[in-house]
């Protein structure tokens, strides 16, 4: 059992994930062994575990009262999202996910229905059985509705050529800050923390969430099919405009009508000549300037937090993260 | 507001069950209007409120301490319910649900998976609000994990030829019976009932659920198209194969393997003489027979509920709905 590289600096997080990852793959144990081995698979192929890893982090602020209960709430964050996905992979149609067939590739839609239902009772299965506080059940609830409100508003926004940076930002919000800046917080909340740090953990998650997010929007752009593992443009082929083109787009939008008007149709050539228009009127150096501003902010909210061991590695593994294209 | 006439009868459980639709349509109120309407008018058009009305007659059984925490524990059963059979419509590309357009005909399926999920937040929310009984949020996480373990093992069945009884019940266990099991035992559960009750409402439910789903799936060999407001022999082109065709077939499979090996290309003219022959063996009054083993299973249990006038109506409603079709 091995977890993402990432954490090879880190012996005693690296150890927690892979406690966290032998609860998920214990979780997700049933009749049907088809499901739970692809399941464990795709736990396997390497996600980083960020969700679980600065819940776990966060938690080391104060003091948990269980190393167990904690890798149970680690693993259920993961778990929530590992459902998250499997869904999105259904409404963008994705053949692949980690470098591996998408649930939805292999099994099919129907398939793919359930099991991203099923993982969401895991997820609150490992919860209910990992907390004693009502407070923690409630906002993983309060949290969880608001990730899927937000991925209820972003449906309104396909193929939206006036879609502006407030309701890209808020999109990504619901999208992916949500869950980061609650795992975050959760953490602190968790090892019973100050407000303070609390109230500051949330701000980190929140700025890592957006950078980390606005930095995965860029890359589609960049980045070539084998490097990423995953389909490039699949978000402008499925409606989804991101920074790099609503920053382009901003002042130039007549250029880009005429290939967004295609929807659906677009062509791989009218794509390239899109990313092209994205180059040309820089739309990704702007949208790397905002992410900078998220990480700074990020980094910033770290370096306020009690000095000690667990804060050096918060600040490296940001760091790092958040630099990955550097 | 009005809810089904099955309840006219019952005045005091039609109120709850009126205030228990309150609470459901404000626990859709999102940003996205056509959600929350569609949602609305899905839940205006006349489902019975079963779940939640099993749970609120079985908490008369006791003392629950607050009607208002009653009600969002019945509408949380409900919105459970709704949200399976938004994800079931997905999967069985259902036009049609309750006389209305499903979700995933007016909005297509990505809309469909994630109001589905949605709906998965607001139960979680919804019963997160309204205990403080760690055990009940617990029980509920089960549940709702057996209901989707039921759902992905039904997968397995599909166009299946050598499906048994056993298997089936396993089946309709998780897709219904499971849901109005914890339903009875919720509701003597949360009013402090003695073990005996609970036990037995558990029983009940099972019993009442195995009981309605057999009828509904003989209904679906009997029924036209307009009388039930929703597509006839659905099951047997999505490869569902039910208790009358099962039964029918258990002697007689050749005669049945011709057709049923077509699978998806089955004709509405293979359809028919499938029909003819589940009728020609009796497929369906053995079904009909079976049924009503369940259902006297249920009243036999509902007999022994201690002396009141909820056990009269939990007896009178439990007879009517479980002999719809006489």
């Amino acid at each position: 059992m091995a977890v993402h590289p990432l954490w090879e600096k880190y012996p005693t997080i690296q150890n927690d994930l892979i406690e966290t990852k032998k609860v998920m793959d214990k979780s997700v144990k049933i009749r049907n062994k088809n499901i739970t081995q692809a399941l464990q698979m795709f736990f396997e192929a390497g996600g980083k575990l960020l969700r679980p890893a600065y819940f776990l982090l966060f938690s080391k602020f104060g003091e948990a009262d269980s190393d167990k209960k904690a890798y149970r709430m680690a693993a259920s964050l993961e778990i929530l999202h590992v459902a998250t996905l499997i869904h999105d992979d259904i409404i963008d149609d994705s053949p692949i996910r980690r470098g591996l067939p998408s649930i939805q590739q292999m099994y099919g839609q129907d398939i793919a229905v359930y099991t991203g239902d099923f993982l969401f009772t895991v997820y609150f299965h490992l919860l209910a059985t990992s907390t004693k506080s009502f407070r923690t059940i409630e906002m993983n609830a309060h949290s969880m509705k608001r990730i899927l409100v937000g991925e209820l508003d972003q449906m309104n926004l396909r193929y939206n050529m006036n879609i502006t940076v407030k309701q890209y930002f808020q999109h990504i919000k619901g999208k992916t800050a949500q869950l980061f800046e609650f795992s975050c917080f959760e953490g602190a909340y968790f090892a019973g923390c100050s407000k303070m740090v609390q109230l500051n953990a949330k701000r980190i998650g929140y700025n890592i969430g957006m950078a980390f997010q606005i930095m995965d929007d860029v890359l589609d752009y960049k980045a070539s099919a084998t490097d990423m593992q995953k389909p490039v443009f699949e978000d402008m082929k499925n409606g989804y405009y991101t920074l790099p083109l609503i920053l382009a787009m901003e002042e130039n939008q007549a250029v880009f009508t005429p290939y967004l008007e295609k929807k659906t149709e677009l062509t791989n050539q009218d794509i390239e000549a899109v990313n092209e228009l994205i180059h040309k009127y820089q739309g990704i150096e702007q949208a790397e300037a905002i992410a900078e501003r998220f990480t700074d902010r990020a980094l910033a909210g770290i370096k306020k937090l009690p000095n000690c061991e667990e804060r050096d590695i918060l600040y490296d593994v940001t760091a790092t993260l958040l630099n990955r294209n550097n």
